[in-house]
């Protein structure tokens, strides 16, 4: 048995509105970081999991994501294994 | 000018503790994923900026994360540009 540590980066997709990315876009404008041309806001989610294989880590994860973590309809997620 | 991709990770401090985390985590373990030991949530803000200076942009990005981004008692935050 081993731990992993595992990111799962939860994002909107990219058809979907951000309303919270827009009002921060526009606090930062406000701020005076007119550089700034587009804000998107996710969900970074961090776990950590007992287990002796990666592959089946990443698997298992990856349901986790379909079950509970992210919202297929409107999110997509990426998986990151350290 | 170039256009570059900023990725900001912001998540509790160890020491905070992180409601939201332990609720997913609890619902993994009802759902049977009971190999998960930890969860923390934290947020992905993802910034388009237009700059021709990458070591400016991780400036500029590393001031709107004390200013607005993120929360600096309660939370660490980490800027990766693509």
């Amino acid at each position: 048995m081993k731990e992993f540590k595992v990111k799962v980066e939860v994002k909107l997709k990219p058809v979907v509105l951000d309303p919270q990315g827009k009002t921060i876009l526009t606090a930062l404008h406000n701020l005076g970081y007119d550089e700034v041309e587009e804000t998107r806001v996710g969900k970074l989610i961090e776990l950590k999991v007992m287990d002796s294989n990666a592959e089946r880590v990443i698997e298992r994860v990856k349901e986790m994501c379909k079950n509970l973590l992210a919202n297929p309809i409107i999110e997509d997620f990426v998986i990151k294994i350290e």
